[in-house]
């Protein structure tokens, strides 16, 4: 009998370990799902008796390391700072592995020692990543066919509430591990522009944005996300002058988190002790390098921002509680902790409201004669009171590696993301049959 | 036999290895130092019979391991982000572990196991962190002691060009791991003054500088180091209205590294493929927002940063080298990679200098009828052509804990920082006895 482990029970797994368990009926697997939080475990695995709820200290290595033992794959949903340790401790256990999150910088490491031991480490198999890669591929590999070069790539993804669900100021809502969205920009980001490389640091990131239109949802703004540069190669566009993977908000967002950012907030290193002892106010002072007793905090922030005390984005930090008297609840001792918290509630999804993912790719595309521009649009709507359209996306590709690895359909072994076709091919063959499908369309334009 | 595994042979090695050869000689031990550089171990270990120089890839996964499980201490000078894994497979394998670096963030994790099995996993014991805990951590005792109370801890720690070798226009030579330079403040800092937490982002840290003046070396300045907080508790100082950690350096290292760390370049995770193609100026155009052809760099990137076109910070950037038409020079392929290599060369101790290395503890205590000012300072110069100040002080208290260890001096086990006196008392006294001493003074102020 195959083993799965699912680590982690949160935002992204409702519909993966659904499916999972659904094909588990019919195969006859096991699916183990473990969470430190024992209750959310449980209520993924609901009545199904092909599944197993644990509660698990990811920091408990005898029990991490016996439970990866004794699986046939892990699908590994937990924070990205564990995406490392698990996949050593899996390779140890000679245990394939999936996650959703972007490949952590030392996983090439591991690589070697994968490939000898013919298992499987596939990571970005999620939506943003995952989904958008796999398309990306499949779009480009049909370019090539066609005897077109691929001169610009420009690339969006996102969550967003749907259109007529975006009623807070922010026009946000938290459908996926808050975590990613309070660190998104951290390590910089890169890409190429008109054959120019740019680099920014995190204080930049969200400095560097521009308007994106997607049908149905109307003007966006994107900002660039993480290192643009590395799919260059992975994605075999050598010959491109703009080379752009950017993530999409309603506009209005960068501008507000650009701030943020400045002022310091999404720190999750530095912890303060006793955190729940001091107010909101209280921390947003603490990130001011001068304070006098009685000035008016709200005036000094702005001051130090070098932003309108009266304007917007000051709006918007008030709304989201960053100036309220009341003391601080979190679980954790961080910034970045206090700000999860506050997202979590200030933008959590209504319960009347429907979130959309959009992937949106834009190329232009050389040919012999002529330059085409190239549009390929998915765009997934969430179902009010049920998935969400992240968690439909995000958990499905990985779900459907898992299946096609333990049923044997996958050969490949090494540390990888999906842009290989004896992976991407299969999985979205399995989504389109699901329904999932990208809109493409073409127009020359010289 | 005990054997003792040392990983790395940079910078701060040579006079740690020296001191094991020596006492490997008396005690039968045998010491094995594995560096990706088969020279750099071999020279680490010239003509000692009980010495073996090992050429090691960390990421050999294989090999790794079995060196570690052979091993009775592994004293580990890698690159902090290799910490947590390689204490990780120490306690896999029943082998203590010694570093001198900062204590990964996920290092608690490790310690319930490292109980377990009796394991001692001992970080932060080079000079600073190292000496100055461990010499903080006996001045705090024998004021508690004598019934005072710390109301204020300020305590620097720094290596520096000796007064006289201090030639070069930012008056600093690279006399330690360099990238430990370069991504100096990345996680940002904070601290406590007078009773308020003030806490910083990487793009604030070196603009939050003071003055401190030290005898026999004179006016340098100071900048907040890392996490100062979370020593109040380890330190037992729960009555402080001050508490802060700050590096040293001359005055004017501050004000042009703030610039650099605005721009971008202490960037360790964006690759630039074929960054050799790219000249210096090519890279620091890259993070540069906007930039038409033709245009002055120089005045672009001085107006950017908002610094004068014309002033020191510029001249310091331009004599580093970042506005070199030359081509990029580096065995990495990041912009970190980049200042390691340029600081290399620019800032190499010439070999008619000396450096010094410096710990200053300035503290106030209340008695019950006066405040007193104490202090206490360590500085310690390097032979010039000889071993640095630097190799002298990083490596020494490693090495004397290694050897406490295996000679069942010490009983503690977890993974620790020096501040427990059974880790300090004798490894202090092993340094006095070898000239290692803190000159002290106090006076009354109130």
């Amino acid at each position: 009998m195959k083993k799965i482990l699912v680590l982690g029970a949160g935002h992204s797994t409702p519909y993966l370990i659904s499916y999972l368990l659904d094909e588990a009926a019919v195969l006859g697997w096991q699916v183990t799902v473990a969470d430190k939080n024992l209750d959310m475990a449980k209520m993924r695995i609901g009545g199904y008796s092909q599944g197993k709820a644990l509660s698990l200290d990811i920091n408990d290595i005898a029990m991490r390391t016996q439970l990866i033992r004794e699986a046939d794959i892990v699908i590994n949903f937990l924070p990205p700072n564990f995406q490392y340790v698990v996949a050593l401790e899996c390779i140890q256990s000679n245990t394939h592995m999936i996650t959703a999150s972007y490949q952590d910088e030392r996983m090439p490491d591991l690589d070697k020692e994968a490939r000898r031991k013919g298992l499987l480490i596939l990571n970005e198999m999620g939506l943003d990543p995952g989904i958008d890669h796999m398309s990306a591929m499949a779009l480009i590999e049909k370019i090539k066919q066609r005897g077109g070069t691929v001169l610009a790539f420009r690339s969006y993804g996102s969550g967003l509430p749907a259109p007529e669900s975006a009623a807070n100021p922010l026009r946000y809502y938290i459908t996926w591990n808050p975590r990613n969205v309070i660190m998104a920009g951290e390590t910089g980001a890169q890409y190429l522009y008109k054959n120019k490389i740019k680099i920014l640091p995190f204080h930049e990131v969200f400095q560097r944005t521009w308007n994106v239109s997607l049908e149905g949802i109307g003007k966006l703004e994107a900002y660039p996300n993480r290192d643009s540069l590395k799919y260059q190669s992975l994605f075999g566009l050598d010959k491109v002058h703009t080379m752009i993977r950017g993530t999409l908000r309603y506009p209005g967002w960068s501008e507000t988190w650009l701030q943020i950012v400045r002022l310091g907030l999404p720190n999750e290193i530095l912890k303060i002790s006793d955190i729940g002892s001091y107010s909101y106010r209280d921390l947003v002072e603490m990130f001011l390098p001068l304070y006098a007793p009685g000035a008016n905090l709200e005036h000094e922030t702005a001051n130090f921002l070098n932003i309108s005390p009266t304007g917007k984005i000051m709006d918007n930090l008030k709304w989201l509680g960053l100036f309220s008297e009341d003391k601080i609840q979190t679980q954790g001792d961080t910034a970045a902790d206090v700000l999860i918290d506050l997202l979590r509630r200030k933008l959590a999804l209504p319960s009347t409201a429907r979130d959309v993912v959009a992937i949106y790719h834009e190329l232009e595309v050389g040919y012999s004669n002529r330059r085409e521009r190239v549009v390929s649009t998915f765009i997934e709507y969430g179902d009010i009171g049920g998935y969400t359209g992240m968690a439909k996306t995000v958990g499905l590709p990985a779900a459907i590696a898992a299946k096609l690895v333990l049923t044997g359909k996958f050969k490949e072994s090494g540390c990888l993301i999906p842009t290989n076709s004896a992976v991407y091919g299969p999985v979205l063959q399995e989504l389109r049959g699901m329904g999932y499908a990208f809109k493409e369309r073409s127009e020359v334009i010289g």
